[in-house]
């Protein structure tokens, strides 16, 4: 016997949890389109050399290689079994594809981009490594509107959602931060690691941290960067935290439901980042839902033309696991409302000809597929969330009649065609249902 | 320079064609709900002791496997370099799906499963490595009812596409099938060879395919074939013929805008089938754009219970490339309607907080984050489609005005709030488009 489940750390969703999904992924898809972003797409795989190229940094441990075959595969070596791989964040693949369509597409290029990235990380709870990415990003502007842009529409979308409440936004600038490093006195080769130091704060107990920067930097270069993120102004890059300052102050009036602030000690991962990075967080969850930068470069790299650019991801996952502790699991809504059984064979065509006519008044009827075992039938329609089940039985086919079962209550009654529809129309408007 | 193409029959989308899809999408998807199917997902992977265990066929060939990673790649021999994979159609993770979750899932269970698929095969013209498919089943019925369901959503929804006319729906049973084959007098040794050959009939010329079937099974016989497969009844499978006609009759009844036919001939591929199958065509597509099967069995090869399940296929990408046929390509249309400019670095906030108050009355609106070069950003309003382009320089700030600027007359007028939507909903009503 085969075993029924995915590969570990892949997910099957049930109905419920397809709702659940597709609503959010709707509400970004909306707030993105009317805000001027324009979808696009790109494949699931790409070349290793594509992927490894420029900007996977960590990533790149985490590849699904795709097997090479027939002839190539005969001939690869243990280093070369694989030429491709599945993407493992939609930058990369943005880059590629802007680099590509770049004459196609409009100057500057409001891309949105959502679809699943895999990541063979350890697999744990909350941890896939199939996920879904949403990503906002501005093509070829250096103007500050590419992160008013990009920042406000995500948090718009987020506030869609339903998660205005206590959203905070943090903002950097990696050019102060490399700024204030530099201040403190950290050697260019402790660079890398203070800022991987940094990125993991959050994460740990604060005299953790404060005791592995005094052993990574020696206790008085460890203050002094303490000291130096703790300051006013920047001495290094005072345009750049200008412009930071001149983006906290734009955002909050536009988006006066979240907080933002400057964070002088936000790194937010990617060695790629050249500019402004920002980082979402929500009281209810534990990371970050939400967080991107400005990646000057990263198009060059796959022959483009040189390309400003800044973007910012939603974590999809993160967002669905809060939303679900928020607002607790959602009723069967959005399924059928009606339910129309199989008395008998003899009748089944009756029946699939009632519920055609009734979807031709937009309602969502459903036919339950078991002629003539009624019980199971309405079963099925209760598990499915109908409110109604109808009957079309000999004598009502005879009749030209309808006999419609409350699943609610239990009723019956015996309906014509129009009695059918405005007891169904009624029964919604006073329950704020669709029919 | 790392190459910008993706991989080999893999595609990028742009944002014109992306819209194309998801409208498209979402027709299938709203057809599907609206006769009660319920959504699901399963992951893009499986583990190959799924893909390969049952119902795979010939596509097991064409399996893009993942290699596996550290300690088990180091451990693996020539023949166990992966033991994961891409799925290569939807009714095999279903079938997994189902026998996982049926316990959870409403009795019988109609699922619209729809999603990428991978498939290594040579890539051409028309044929992708990777492509959508979009399947209804039921699960858990014999019923006729499930045929009847699945047949009649596909075509409703294909003719929600537009693609009602002159759709013609070709019927067979396998179990007639065999049965004609065996009065023929065909040896079971040769069963599956002729079913290939009947299967390819239509992509071949009549002459071939008479001279093929010869050269397979001697003159006498093929003529047998030929005429047992002409005759109106079956003495072999009596019952599924009778069946087969009452579906035909019921689908004519239900769908009168496409047209219904049983042909003795219809093979329709996959060694799962064990009941009726179906095919649709549609005169402009060269193959079949939608077909299916009933596949009672190959449930209980995943460990579930003995499951009767009725299942269609709707051939995605065939029918966008018939839509695209039929229609031209689509209007840049569904983007924004207004296009903010940011006149100078000093009034983008400005630009910002009049598209947030535009788009909080519904209107798409687009903000072009180049500030200070006017003509470029008229540039990007045309190419992206939008209608109006507003400007609000430091004279329109300070009285509380806005330009706006006609991009189809090329005319300019100074507006109040109020005047600005007056004239924007006033165009749109006259244009017969949404705002």
């Amino acid at each position: 016997m085969i075993s029924n489940l995915p590969p570990s750390g892949f997910r099957d969703f049930l109905p419920r949890e397809c709702r659940a999904r597709a609503k959010a992924a709707k509400a970004l898809s909306e707030a993105a389109v009317a805000a001027g972003f324009q979808a696009i797409e790109t494949p699931a795989a790409e070349d290793l050399a594509v992927l490894t190229g420029k900007g996977s940094g960590e990533n790149e441990k985490l590849i699904f290689k795709i097997l090479k075959r027939g002839e190539k595969l005969k001939q690869a070596s243990v280093e070369s079994l694989a030429d491709s791989g599945l993407r493992f964040d939609l930058t990369v693949p943005l880059s590629r594809y802007y680099a590509r369509h770049q004459g196609s597409l409009p100057h500057p290029f409001k891309a949105f981009h959502m679809g699943p990235v895999w990541r063979a990380e350890r697999a744990q709870k909350g941890r896939y490594r199939e996920f879904l990415q949403c990503d906002f990003d501005v093509l070829g502007s250096e103007d500050l509107g590419s992160e008013l842009d990009v920042v406000s529409t995500i948090v718009s979308a987020l506030r869609d959602l339903g998660l205005a409440e206590g959203l905070s936004v943090s903002l950097n600038d990696r050019r102060v931060l490399s700024g204030d490093l530099k201040e403190a006195g950290v050697p260019p080769e402790l660079e890398g690691k203070t800022l991987i130091l940094l990125d993991k704060k959050d994460k740990m107990a604060e005299g953790d941290f404060t005791r592995e920067l005094d052993g990574l930097l020696g206790e008085t270069k460890a203050k002094a960067l303490s000291g130096a993120l703790a300051r006013d102004g920047s001495t290094a890059a005072p345009e750049p935290l200008a412009r930071l300052r001149e983006l906290r102050e734009s955002l909050s009036r536009l988006c006066p439901w979240a907080e933002f602030k400057i964070d002088r000690g936000l790194v937010r991962g990617f060695d790629y980042y050249t500019g402004p990075v920002f980082e979402i967080r929500h009281p209810r969850a534990a990371g970050s839902i939400a967080g991107g930068g400005r990646y000057d470069g990263l198009i060059e790299a796959f022959g483009g033309r040189p390309t400003p650019a800044f973007g910012g991801s939603i974590g999809f996952e993160r967002v669905m696991l809060l939303l679900e502790e928020l607002k607790g699991s959602e009723p069967a809504e959005d399924g059928a409302r009606v339910c129309v059984t199989i008395f008998s064979p003899e009748l089944r065509r009756e029946a699939f000809a009632a519920a055609a006519r009734l979807r031709t008044q937009g309602l969502k009827v459903d036919v339950c597929p078991l002629a003539g075992r009624l019980k199971s039938q309405f079963k099925y329609a209760d598990a499915t969330g109908a409110r109604w089940a109808l009957v079309i039985g000999p004598d009502e086919a005879a009749a030209g009649r309808f006999k419609l079962k409350d699943l609610r209550s239990g009723e019956e009654a015996l309906e014509t065609w129009e009695g059918l529809n405005a007891r169904i129309e009624s029964a919604a408007a006073r329950e704020g249902t669709h029919a």
